[in-house]
């Protein structure tokens, strides 16, 4: 009964995929653009936060034009191996790909900040008319961006494939994704939070004026924030893990079908078309009830994915030829790891579960408790994502070990690819979340009624808890992502290896004390990285203060409200932009460039070491940096609902203080730390061809 | 020339340059004792302080003492071998010497104790006569303390080896001594802290009233916390540190020296000797001006500890048979580094330097700052000590390798072993830390002029400064150690894989899943225990904070200080060791129950990783508690000094938070990390020969 399909069929049925989830984000684009927009205040403010984001992305982009035109010369002269030993052509085409990786994660970006900035002022108009209208604005809005960012990434790796054939050169197009979505995340999410942050600081801590009042200068560059950090920042990460998971599993694939046929490979495109396939149907299908909880109403549609996407697969792992439910099961597991992991995120960050709430009993002692609460249990939540990622890569192993070497590290990569097989139903879950949380704002800025604002409190607070439930989710993807990619850097390795005619590693020995030097050092950068990035959003919110002070001293009739009297938000805007275009190179490039030092000095175990450690560090900072912020954030809005004192209390003050600390922690340095673990992994395999024949001590 | 010396020897000289160290601190105690103790209140409070800090270590050991013996019960029963398999003779000598580590660890932290509570009160008189005498009376107080543990340490280590002949039993002595070091500094860590902060929060911050002040209900339980807390549980972990160092170092040498005679353990126990003696001269040495320098004149006698001890290592080095230079070289290596991690250590932690001055700054804008900063720079201040072990492990490897095989290994725990030469001076200028603190506090209780203040004072910053320095020494070191207990654990499973009849292991390889799981689970747990021991501090404090409050309310007078009217001290004790010993136990326990589900569950390989990623996180999150807490408690008393505002100001504010923050950091979870880690890596190698024989998977 089994099908025998050739590689064709597959890069057929791919595209079909890609073309199907084009032209549904198309109609979702243009039925959100036909909804209500009349209200002109909002039209104007919305207006005001379009502007300012175009203005953001355009600067970043052009400085990350520069960048990774001189990447992209480097590649060209160096990789795979330098232009003068190696073919030229091959070295073309890789810099050629790494091109196409930026264009295809830029172009992510923006995607999704043109359908946010439109959604954002329909959903407000929407929530007058009740709960059920302004959910589906809002959630269509994020949908284009999730059909969006994965019809890309899938319409990009198989194109490369296809034309190239070489999964070597995926890993260039990989490189050149992650490389931008690690600059704009890290960009976009120092602005966010320099806006945001001092906002808060300035408006509610010191004068007590509400969020989202038009009186405060920084509230546009708030609302901006909100889209070019969490929309465009977070789009480009998970597209890059996406890609980083399908390179890996391609690379490993294409090794294993080098003796048998290509059944491995076409398998990869399978499941991944068929998780684009599965999130269209789930989108498709998310509606809300008029009384309806738009947190369940966006759970639920991410397990229906899940469900389609396990059938569906099942069915191809039943009627193709060559595909095998070891593998299937690997897939499947992953999916189900990622989901285990997503809910025990939330039992930390939901302020409906104990967590949340001794954090905000502890703030009644003062700030100190807080924040060492908060901490303690930062750090407590990574343990269940480790033991998670541990459990399924060794599931995953084990599951497909016995059938034949090489199958073993397939498998941890199909858990990758099965966990991020419903990205697209999470990016458009996360996607929601700033757009609602516009929606508020505007709503507030409208002069809208209570009721409504009521509405769009409610769909906010949604996107908030769903949103700590998809960076859980985000995190077990990139872990066990750069677990593949270590494999994929080790069949690299070998390779290279090969062709120098210098014996084959059989692995990263801990008692090697090269790997152990790699491993102290990579473990180090991810600590060093999160900390560049929060002091870079300390350094830029204290500017951004000092200006918002400036204002409110110096422009007449500000601070009273006095009709007519506008803050200067521009000002803001730019002096945003400004500080997170100084601030977002310096730590990417000091991942990079340690990377590529130890290389060079330690050689290809250093670097297998090296990688170990970020991984290692990365995760656990990651999830302590994402939960405690989550937490943080929902125990000061508990307390806001009215208990332990309610707003304007001791414990609320306290809480501000922890919420204070706990952005930059989830919206800048946390979610960043996943892309600057894919981004050293691929430096790594992409240069591991030198580090095999020049290195100091390796 | 070189002289052929036997093992009898060797032992020899290492009881008499005990007896030595033991002579020497007696000499010195007495003369700390005859010292003027004449001032009554002083005499009536450092009663109080030494009348409570009995009372913890009694009830604290009490407790540990039923732990310790179910322990041995175990150990009898089950260790190497179960008793049923094995010879019974051999479990009951592990069984007693796991006992004999726990006594000499608990008489350590008693004889800190005495001495301590001696030494403050006649500080305090001393500094009315100037620095130069109060200076001595510290130092030498801390002295006792320092050849006290390094003695009993030696001895101990001796007179096993001696007796029985066996390292593996050495394991279990080391095990004995690290155990109670981990709830001794966990116990201790959370009393120190508890009354520390909550009598800060409502006697500083609430009530405006100067620290150590006599009104506030907590202050005596504050300086009873000086003691267990940094005096005995100090001492505990840097015991700890050295048994295991010179554990893992003879394991690795009698392995060795099965083949070639006993060069390489007689070279551990003369190499140790010699830092002992190198510490007796150091500290007699020990001298400070009429205006001298306090900070100066504890670090020049760390220096000339040090040159004494590479004179007198290389002398026997070339006088004595079969010693090698290149076990020299590692030595001097670790020493080195040690001292080069201090040193950044205090780049990080000192206010002369930029990093102290700028989170100072940052808390002009609200105390959210001075946490991300302190957070940032913590991160960041674990990266150099992360390189400086790696290079010092890497360095020591590649020049002992070449010796044969085994001795690479061998090079890393003598570079162990060389750091922690010194360990008695080190422990002297530590302990000197909580001596000066109380006599501070006392010679403000005794209403001492301000003169005297002031030197206390002088006195007490030196005490601050070093113990960061220190603090970077005690880590450095532990992280070699555990390195080389890596090794000694290999050793101890090839051990018992060779008796079971199975295939020895090559290593940990990290791209075996099983390895890769156990490191997965390894990082999370000292994240976990860190998390702990904080919200046990965090739990604690809150009721103190409760009880301080009461008694300001109900006992009449004692808010405004009328005369006659004391607070009840006594019950802020109670409470402080009562919350402690609740919170000390589930920490440690559950770092051993994971080592030990990990181990049957993964079998060897798994907990080859575990005690890896352990390692890795736990170094990193030492360093960054550690650090970060130094560098906030020291922005705090840079603003104190009267920068960014002094006292009072907002910033000052501001700078309390972080410093609230920061001292269970600093003070219980940073430098309990280490002995954790300790503690796994030893229960690992007990228990090789179990796991290598009953595993789920392994």
């Amino acid at each position: 009964m089994a099908m025998e399909l050739n590689l064709s069929v597959i890069y057929a049925f791919s595209f079909l995929t890609t073309a199907i989830s084009f032209l549904f984000a198309t109609y979702l684009f243009f039925w959100v653009k036909k909804q209500k927009a009349t209200n002109e205040t909002i039209i104007r403010i919305s207006d005001y936060i379009k502007s300012g984001a175009n203005t953001f992305i355009r600067k970043e982009y052009t400085l990350l034009a520069i960048f990774a035109g001189c990447v992209a010369l480097l590649i060209f002269v160096f990789l795979p191996s330098p232009v003068w030993m190696g073919s030229p052509l091959r070295n073309l085409e890789m810099a050629l790909a790494y091109i196409c990786g930026t264009i295809i994660s830029a172009l992510a970006g923006k995607i999704g900040i043109v359908v946010a900035t439109s959604a954002n002022s329909r959903t407000a108009e929407a929530a007058r008319e009740g709960i059920k209208p302004a959910f589906l604005v809002g959630f269509r809005g994020g949908a284009v961006m999730g059909l969006a960012v994965v019809g890309c990434s899938l319409l990009g790796v198989t194109a490369v494939l296809a034309l190239i054939g070489d999964s070597t050169v995926l890993l260039g197009f990989s490189f050149g994704a992650s490389s931008l979505a690690l600059f704009a995340k890290a960009g976009g999410g120092i602005f966010t939070k320099t806006a945001d942050v001092s906002a808060d600081l300035v408006g509610k801590v010191e004068l007590g004026i509400p969020e989202d009042d038009p009186r405060n200068p920084a509230v546009i560059a708030d609302n901006v924030g909100d889209n070019v950090g969490d929309v465009a920042g977070m789009g480009a990460d998970l597209l890059d893990s996406n890609v980083a998971s399908m390179a890996a599993a391609l690379v490993i694939a294409e090794s294993l079908d080098s003796a048998t046929g290509s059944a491995n490979v076409m398998m990869v495109f399978t499941y991944a078309a068929l998780g684009l396939l599965a999130s269209v149907i789930g989108i498709a299908s998310a509606r809300i009830g008029k009384k309806g909880n738009p947190t369940r109403a966006l759970n639920t549609s991410a397990y229906i994915t899940s469900a389609i996407y396990l059938v569906l697969t099942a069915a191809a792992t039943a009627l193709i030829k060559g595909f095998s439910w070891r593998i299937w099961g690997a897939a499947a597991v992953g999916l189900a790891v990622g989901v285990i992991i997503g809910i025990t995120t939330n039992y930390f960050t939901d302020d409906t579960k104990p967590i949340v709430q001794k954090v905000a009993r502890a703030s009644n002692t003062g700030p100190a408790f807080t924040i060492l609460s908060g901490i303690s249990y930062g750090f407590i939540s990574a343990m269940p994502a480790m033991v998670g990622i541990a459990i399924s890569a060794l599931a995953a192993y084990n599951l497909c070990a016995p059938m034949g070497e090489g199958y073993a590290m397939f498998g941890i990569s199909m858990a990758a690819v099965g966990m991020l097989s419903i990205v697209g139903m999470i990016i458009a879950n996360d996607a929601y979340g700033p757009i609602v949380d516009n929606a508020r704002g505007l709503a507030e800025m409208g002069g809208f009624d209570e009721e409504t604002i009521r509405i769009a409190d409610e769909l906010d607070s949604a996107g908030n808890t769903v949103k700590a439930v998809t960076k859980g989710f985000a995190i077990g993807a990139a872990g066990l992502t750069v677990i593949s990619l270590l494999g994929a850097y080790m069949a690299e390795v070998n390779q290279a290896l090969a062709e120098a005619g210098k014996p084959l590693l059989a692995g990263f020995d801990v008692m090697d004390p090269t790997v152990f030097f790699g491993i102290l050092v990579g473990a180090s950068v991810p600590a060093v990285f999160s900390a560049m990035l929060i002091l870079g959003v300390d350094r830029n919110a204290q500017r951004m203060v000092a200006e918002i002070r400036r204002q409110f001293n110096e422009i007449v009739g500000l601070r009273e409200g006095k009709p007519g009297v506008v803050p200067e938000y521009d000002k803001c805007i730019d002096l945003a932009t400004t500080g997170a275009l100084r601030e977002l190179i310096p730590a990417g490039l000091m991942a990079i460039i340690v990377t590529i030092v130890v290389g060079f000095v330690g050689g290809v175990s250093a670097i297998g070491g090296f990688l170990l450690g970020n991984i290692i560090s990365g995760l656990l900072i990651a999830q302590f940096m994402s939960n405690s912020g989550g937490l943080w954030d929902n125990s000061k809005k508990y307390i806001e609902s009215g208990e332990e004192g309610g707003k304007g209390s001791d414990a609320h003050k306290a809480a501000v203080v922890g919420d204070t600390v706990g952005d930059p922690f989830k919206d800048t340095a946390g979610p960043s730390i996943n892309t600057q673990i894919t981004v050293v992994s691929l430096v790594a395999s992409l240069m591991s061809g030198l580090f095999a024949v020049f290195s100091l001590f390796g």
